[in-house]
């Protein structure tokens, strides 16, 4: 049986309804993204705050630990509250973490549209980070899954301000999480793969977001060969794509895609 | 006359073309953006690691460091180095600055599609400020800057995945600036009206970005009163809007716009 940590299951409503005014001098009633502050605790000591639209705390606070390299295993962790009144999210640790000191001190803050932490040497870790050659993403399976997130209930179609990612199998969305930036979308998928066990090795990474570097660490950290994004891309980002063969598409609009790096995954029917 | 630091021009090339395959099978030279990590010195200690397009590395430091509340004074800095050769740009202080030790240790790394860091506590600085109420503008005016927006040269439409922002006198762009991320785009601007010594009480700041909390607190602390964003906004910039009474539009797509706060300053026409 899949191990599993102490979980909470704390809850938010993602949207709010505000007044606005319109060019044609009309009060519209206008649905906004939430976006409230969220402090991580690792066995009391203060990691960072995120700011999260609120849906799944417990995920991305583990998505984020497991994308930053400071827990390397779900069954270190013992527990994840998360506490909405106090805007916080607390994981206790079965043995702490090793050398979080040093972490913490070492830990450059990167920013750009980016999560912001980058704890550690994340860059050098690429070079050794071995992607599954035989997996294969067939072009028409491409263009259902494409069809599939488009169908998708999203807070953005309600709301706008908020990025989507999507964890598939082939056509089929496996998990679909919304949030205020992208990086903690990712680091909530993160997190629901490491609960449910899900291996990246042979899925499919979908963003509404751009491709920028950490973006495409992050992926391939999850050992996922494909990465689809709506959005486009930076010159890291390709240039990590390119260094470790991951198939990276984007401007996946409708009928539209560009195939930037790993050809040999993709097939074209 | 108007004080200047010694000054690097450092600039870089904002894109480059890469190949790709698109749906009908064809490789197309494509143009993307650059995205450089920028390591931020100050009197030789590392503060931040910025990723940027490349454009303006000494303004986007000055911007930093001001937008984080770390210096207060232009008249504090002596100098800012860029060097793309190492990807660094080195700022020397008058004085060093106060305290840094103790502002790095209680800096609190928040993230989101945000900056990142937050040193202090910005939010309470919020309840201090206050914009000028006697500024004004009118509708014909604000469809005129969009206008001048949409026919403005960007490295968006050669490459998308950047963000752009804008200051504006009325329907006068003043300073324009694309970054990789919306908050190294706004901080090279701050940068730049420091240089320039331009006063923010009366301007209008435009972006492309969404409206989330750091970005209003950003604009608050420049003191501009009005703020437009073709994006959406969050829950948390709109009630920090609202707090500081700027006056914030949203949706700002051709004639459609959505007005959220401080509607005295905005005259329908």
């Amino acid at each position: 049986m899949t191990y599993r940590p102490e979980l909470t299951q704390a809850r938010c409503a993602p949207t709010f309804t505000v007044e606005a005014r319109n060019e044609h001098g009309e009060i519209v009633p206008t649905e906004i993204a939430a976006e409230r502050p969220l402090t991580l605790y690792v066995d009391k000591r203060e990691i960072v705050t995120l700011m999260t639209l609120g849906g799944n705390p417990e995920a991305l606070a583990l998505g984020y630990l497991r994308n930053q390299r400071l827990v390397e295993n779900l069954e270190d962790i013992v527990a994840v509250h998360a506490d909405w009144e106090v805007g916080a999210v607390a994981v206790t640790t079965r043995h702490g973490l090793a050398d979080l000191d040093g972490r913490m001190a070492k830990r450059t803050v990167t920013t750009g549209c980016g999560q912001g932490t980058v704890f550690g040497a994340l860059m050098e870790d690429i070079e050794n980070i071995r992607l599954r050659d035989d997996v294969r993403l067939d072009e028409a399976v491409y263009y259902q899954l494409i069809d599939n997130i488009r169908r998708h209930e999203t807070v953005y179609k309600q709301a706008g301000a908020v990025h989507g990612c999507a964890l598939a199998k082939g056509a089929e969305i496996l998990l679909f999480v919304e949030d205020v930036g992208r990086h903690n979308a990712v680091d909530a998928i993160a997190g629901r793969m490491w609960l449910d066990a899900i291996d990246g090795s042979d899925k499919v990474f979908y963003t509404t977001g751009r491709l920028t570097s950490e973006m495409v660490i992050k992926c391939a950290q999850m050992r996922i060969p494909l990465l689809v994004s709506r959005s486009g891309l930076t010159q890291m980002g390709h240039d990590i794509a390119t260094r470790t063969g991951i198939t990276m598409i984007g401007r996946a609009t409708g009928k539209h895609y560009l195939l930037f790096s790993g050809h040999h995954r993709f097939v074209k029917t």
